[in-house]
Order: C-alpha cells, then sequence, then structure tokens
C-alpha cells in the first residue's frame, strides 16, 4: 500500500489540494495534462462542460481576493458546479471551534468542496484534518506558506512555452521571504527538475535556509536574469516598504524592477511571468509587462484551466476500489 | 369549498409559508413525506433536479443570517432555479411603501418567489397580501413571531429518528419568551399530537399565556427533561443577558445548560436537538451537542430537503382546476 | 462596405451597445422586435433559453444600482449564461491603468461581455475601445450622458401601447440637464419619427442647445402636457435640491409634479412612464403611479426583454462573412 499524505486518498489520488510540497512528478504531470484538456474548454463556444453538475464547491475566503476567487467560481461554474460565497465578516475574528461548526454545517448541506483562503499559514492544512470524507479542500493561499494553483499555472504556462522543463534556467525575482507564490513554485519547478532556478532580491526578502531547497540565490538582478529562459516577477506587497525591509519604491525599483534593459541579458525567447495583480512601476516597467515577452495574461487564463483540472480531479474521483484498498 | 387562510390557494393547497399555525396535521406529513423524497436527492452523485427550472426565488434577507440564507440558496439551486439575492442596505431603513414598490418591481421582473426574513413579527404576512398572484412567499423568520421551515425540518427529524409522534414527550429549553422558533415547533409538535409536550425555561424567559398552546411549564431543568424522548435546546441570545432578564452566562449554563449529566435524566436513547449556530458552554456542553444523542447536524441536512419540498410544493403546484374552484 | 463605429462590427452589426446616439431607425426597430419574441420567454412557464449558455457576463457597476444591475442579471441568467458580479470597492478609486488591467484579466478569464456602470461620462465607450475583439461592452448607463437599455425599453412600451410613433406627441418631465435616460430617450424618440416632442422642466434643469436635437422646450407643465399622448416623468436626484438649482421639494411638486389634474390636459388615453425608482410626491403624485394610465411596471417587464435582446444579438452574432469583409 502506497505511504498516505493528508492530500492523498488510500489509493495515492489527489483528494486535497493543499501545497506542492510532496506531490510527486507525474502527478504534476497528470494535472497539467489534465488542464491542457481544459483549455481547449475555454476556446469553443460553448464553455460549459457538465463534470462537476450537482456538486457545491463553497468559496471560503479569510483574505480578501478579486482574481482568485473570480477564477475558482469561473473555473467550478465551466464546471457546472453550483458555486456558493459565504460573506465572512473580516472584522469579527473566526475563531477555531465556531468555524469548524461553520464546516461541520456547510458538509451537512452536502456541499463537496471548500476552497479557502486564509492569512495564516497552515489554515488550509487544518481545514482538511476535520472535514468530512465526501469533501475536498483547495488552498487557495494560506499566509505566506502556499499557493499551490498558483504554482501550477505558473508550470503549465512554461510548459505550452517552452516544452520540456530540464533544459531551462528559471529565476525568481522579488520578494521571497513573504511570498507562498514563490515557496509553491520553487517546488514544482525542483520537482519538475529545471537545470537551474535562482532567486533574486535583497538580503531583507531572502529567508534564512532557502538554499536547502535547491535554489541559487542573488543579490543582484543583472546577475539573476543572465541567460535565464523563464524570469518570474513577484508582486511587492507595499506594506513591506513601511517597515525596516525596504527603502522606498523607487529605490527598489533602480535595483529589482525589471526594464527592457535589464531584462536585455536574459535570453532573447525569455519569458516574463507574474502572478498579478502588477504594480507597474515598481516591480515591473509596463513596457515589460506590456511588451512582447510577457506572458502575464496567458497566465491568468490557464489559471482557470488549471483550476478546473484540480477540481475535476479531486471531485470527481471514481469511488475507491474497495478491494485494492483492503489488500493493500 | 375549503375554507381560505392567506397561505393556501383556493384549493385549499400550500401557496405561502408563512406560519405552521393552522396547518392541518395532513399538510404538515405531506409537506414531511415530499421532503423524504428529496432526502434521496442529496445523497444521489448528481443532487439536482429540474422541478423549477426557469423559475426565479428571490432572497429577501433585511435580517443577517448566513445558515438559513444558504440552505435557502441551495435547496433553489438543487431545484434548477434561478436564485438572487438583493443586497438590502441595512442601515437605510426601508419603509413600507418603497418596499412595496420594490416588491412590485421584482414581480414585474417575473420572480416567483420571495424567501423573507425581516426582524419585526409579520413582516412576510405583509409582504403576502400584497404580492401578485404567480407569486409565492416563505417566511425564513419574522422577529420573535415564526420559521416555519425551521420548525417542519425539526419534524421531520424526529420522525426519521422516532418513527411516529404520539408517543413522545418533548422538552423545549431555552428562552420560549423570544424565540420564533419554540413557537413553530409547539405549533406543530402538537398539531401532529406528541403525548407530552414540555417547555422549560426560567420565569422570566416563559411568555404570558403558554399553557394555552398545550404545554407543560417547567422552572428546573431535571424535572422538564425526565423521561424525554425529545430535548430541543434554544440559542440563548447574547443580547439578552446585558438586560434584567438573565444573570450570567455561567448561571444560566449551571441552571439550564444541557451537559452529559443533566441528559442523563431524559430516555437513554432521547436526542438532542438544536436550530443553530450553538453556543458552546452557554446553553449546551460540547460534549453533548458533538455527543452520541445528538442529532444537530442531521437537523442541517434536513433542512435542504424540507426547503426543497416546500419550494417546490408552492411554486411547482399545477394551475387550479377552475371548475373545482367555481362548484365550491 | 458599410461605414463604422465603435459600436458597429465590420458588417454593420450591433457589437456593442454605448448609446442611441447613431443609430439607425431599422437597427432600432430590430432590437424592438427582438425584445418583442423575448416577452413571451417571460411568460412561459420555464423562462429560459440557452442562447448564451457558456458565455460568461460581468457586471461591472462602479455606481450603486439594484434595480438594473438586477434586471441585466435576470436576462443574462434566462439566456443560460454565467454571470459574474465583481465587487468593487468604491472607496478605493479604480484608476484609468488598473481598470483596464482588471478588463485583460477577465478577458483573459474568457468572459464575453461587461455591462458597465459608472458615474464618469464616458466610461463605457472608453472600454469599449480597449477590449479583446471576443467581447462586447453594453453601457448601463454613465454619468449624465446616456442610458441605452432604458430608451429602449421605454421604446418598447410605447410600441406596445401605441402602436406607431409617427402620430405621437411626447413630453418628457423633469430634469433634463442631468439625466442621461432624457438624452437617450430624445435620440431614440426623434429617430423614431415621432410627431412631436417636448421636454419640461424649469429653466435651470434645461441644458442649453437642447433645442438642436430637435425637441420643444417648455417651462410650464400645463403647456407641455396639452394633448401628449406619451408622459415621461424623470426622477428628481435630491442632491439638486441642496444646490442652488432648485428651491424645495415642494415647490418642485407644485410646479412639475405630475397630479390626476395636470394629466387631465394630456390626452385621455395618455400614458406616464417613469425609469425608476420613483419619488413619490416629488415629481409625481401616488395617485398617478399607481393610476390607470401608469405603465410603469410594465417597463420593468419590458426592460427584461430589451436587456436579453441587445445581449443576445451582440454576443450572439454569427462569426463575420470574412468573404464579405475582404469584398467591402
Amino acid at each position: 500500500m502506497r505511504r498516505r499524505s493528508l492530500q492523498h486518498d488510500e489509493q495515492g489520488r489527489l483528494r486535497h489540494l493543499l501545497t506542492i510540497e510532496g506531490l510527486k512528478r507525474a502527478q504534476i504531470v497528470d494535472i497539467l495534462d489534465t488542464a491542457e484538456s481544459f483549455i481547449s474548454v475555454g476556446e469553443q463556444k460553448v464553455r460549459k462542460v457538465p463534470l462537476l453538475r450537482g456538486k457545491t464547491v463553497v468559496n471560503l475566503f479569510f483574505e480578501a481576493s478579486t482574481r482568485t476567487l473570480t477564477t475558482f467560481e469561473l473555473a467550478a461554474k465551466r464546471l457546472s458546479a453550483d458555486v456558493l460565497k459565504i460573506n465572512i465578516n473580516t472584522s469579527a475574528t473566526v475563531k477555531g471551534e465556531s468555524l469548524l461548526d461553520m464546516l461541520h454545517n456547510l458538509e451537512a448541506m452536502q456541499c463537496d468542496m471548500f476552497v479557502v483562503r486564509h492569512a495564516d499559514s497552515g489554515a488550509a492544512h487544518l481545514i482538511a484534518r476535520h472535514v468530512a470524507p465526501h469533501v475536498s479542500v483547495i488552498n487557495a493561499g494560506d499566509g505566506s506558506h502556499a499557493h499551490p494553483t498558483q504554482a501550477l499555472l505558473d508550470m503549465l504556462t512554461i510548459r505550452r512555452r517552452k516544452g520540456e522543463f530540464a533544459p531551462l534556467t528559471v529565476a525568481i525575482v522579488g520578494d521571497i521571504m513573504h511570498s507562498r507564490v514563490a515557496r509553491s513554485q520553487i517546488h514544482a519547478l525542483t520537482t519538475l527538475g529545471v537545470s537551474e532556478l535562482r532567486v533574486v532580491a535583497p538580503k531583507t526578502l531572502i529567508p534564512a535556509a532557502v538554499e536547502s531547497l535547491g535554489v541559487h540565490v542573488c543579490h543582484d538582478l543583472d546577475e539573476g536574469l543572465r541567460d535565464a529562459d523563464v524570469v518570474i516577477m513577484l508582486r511587492l506587497q507595499k506594506e513591506r516598504m513601511q517597515g525596516a525591509l525596504l527603502p522606498s519604491e523607487g529605490e527598489y525599483f533602480a535595483h529589482f524592477g525589471l526594464t527592457e534593459e535589464r531584462l536585455a541579458v536574459a535570453k532573447p525567447d525569455a519569458i516574463v511571468m507574474h502572478p498579478g495583480p502588477i504594480n507597474r512601476g515598481v516591480e515591473i516597467a509596463s513596457s515589460v509587462a506590456d511588451g512582447p515577452q510577457s506572458v502575464i495574461l496567458e497566465q491568468v487564463s490557464n489559471g482557470i484551466a488549471v483550476r478546473m483540472a484540480v477540481m475535476s480531479m479531486t471531485l470527481g474521483r471514481p469511488p475507491a476500489d474497495t478491494a485494492e484498498v483492503q489488500a493493500g
């Protein structure tokens, strides 16, 4: 019998998607292949498939979000699921026990999936540990921990543009320290086996033992971008500016902002990515964001396909083969 | 010809559901039987039936609610209705006339059902008196007056657990005075003919002439619970604490909170119910709420089925048989 | 080849609906005829047609609205489209560039239509100039500029009641200066060729060169209403009262409020219209608003049909006939 993790069922199939960490290469490729098949759905005249008809997806967003919430809502609707958006009064703290009561109530209403975004790292794991057997949990971003569907849509975007991961040099530029996106990307890119993975940031925005994850640390943008195939810019949270971590927007842009000039040291066919929403003139120049090497809007389109893939794979699993489980 | 009430049409069929008071035993049983058939819908893989396809259900919640609003939304969607949630600015008072203008506008948009929750007793009746002939109104709780779908889901839960109502001793414990849930439960349980119905509360939380409804009043929890088959705990509204009606949460729990010890005087197979959301440690101990005799989450599941039943029975009525009406 | 405008495609078909200005008579009649066919959908038992199944309609309301938002939502759902409501934080200014980023993101998510309401005149045009080729934009009201679907539903209401436009005398009464509704009605009524079109208001509420649009200006209500076939009352924005433009609600009503007595000078079969929501006792007496000549609620019903027509005509266009375009 296969070793079990919280996000896999007894047969090793994906039940929840909480983090990229611990996913096998074959499983990531499987998600990307499934997402690929949903891209054609987006290009059809009728963008709707009946895979999750009669299923109920609940968006539990404890942290404000427009883009991620919208893409999950659209992905669920295009799979023909019913979608519920729970108004969470962010002013009143939702405490541990009453959160669980709320979850158990939603389960009793035969809801099938919780898409969870929360400011606390580990929130989606906590919820996944307590849900009923028929429920799947998708982590839509928890604190500075993980944002697995973002990393997967990034991998899909890279694969559609570059084909193979093995020969690639990838640079992730920006606030690595506080970024759940970067954390999930690092796990995905190392599992898929890129040739070289660099993180590029000022010293104050690099987490302590990041090299143990298999990345090279650069504090100089030109060095980080040199001959890169893929450049991933991270959004700079403006609130970091107010602390001691960073001097000013202008100074940050001068050192780590991506301009056409800086981008010129990367490979000529390098692609530029960003999880959005972009801060024009803070971490990226408009001419680059809107330029020919930018694939930022392709990432958004691929995000719908990846979320459809993850939702249909977790919720649409055929019932476990009891015989095999008993034999395991 | 049958005598007409506001909530029945000319043929005596349910048009609105405003209150349990005045419903005949056969009509309550009919709703429970219909709800029973919808429980299987909740257990199917595709939880969707096309009964209300093309109908529009409007949730008019003038009072905040997550659970009841969500169950009505889910019930309507599982019947394939379109659901509209009207944002009612609770800060601006919606005055009599402008409320009616809003209703007439929604009717002109061919909306078919208003699900109404309002802090004022009688609000759903007022609306039902003014709607167009094609519109049905469901009372989702009005002031301290009535909450008929809650009482019906409680009856369904009791019937599924206990079979017959006739032999049962039922205790309703808590703030009877201010509870629309208790009022509707009392009407349902006396109409269905339970053997004994007790209300258990401190003197300050018992309404004046409650005995005229056919209930026994107890001011002692042990006495109220003795040999009960069904124990219904009510939610204690915290704002009552601030008035003169109650001493403190701790003292209330000591006298009227349900613990495993107190529950032991009821029948060994007694079931424990609560309309939710529960105040753990105020009216009920966690060990009881989560314990083997609790059917609190079953109530939530049954709530979807009951609301599907009420919506489909009121909206899905075939056109009135004119001949019969003329003959009446 | 036909001359192109922003709201028409290469074949002269309606791609966006931004303003009535510039629409040909035949095109307006075409929309009204299509809307007529959707009125029967509203009267069916199953009020749903699959014309826009798999399409995604986004409601982008930068200005508060319940009625218009609700009718667009219902119209889209009855066409079987998926509907997305974007929560726009009205407190944070959405600036030019970030607005475009939001639009491009929604396009990348394969959204097909933006229904735009905005306090700034020209907002819908701005958006239409920047959207991707597969996207249609509907103006749901921009500043004091245009509200084309309101004017079209008014035309449908007039045509259903009066048949022909040519013999009609129409009076528009109220704040012509600030009214996008009046502006769009004037363009529609002059294009459809009514016999006489009057605008009736105090001097402070009449725009400077309004006569150049082909209307007669009256400052006296009796004169404006005399022998009119159609009386259109405008909503008086209460904030105008606080400026120097108007004396008081009472004085306004005395001079320009529509009462049964004032209405008596119009033709005996004159119809009374109002875009809603009505201010009872400010611009219109309740006895008139609810009286036998009022068609205010018919306007609301016709609004659903007109919006279904406009949505299905713009989004449901078959692909352009390339041969014809090349030949043009």
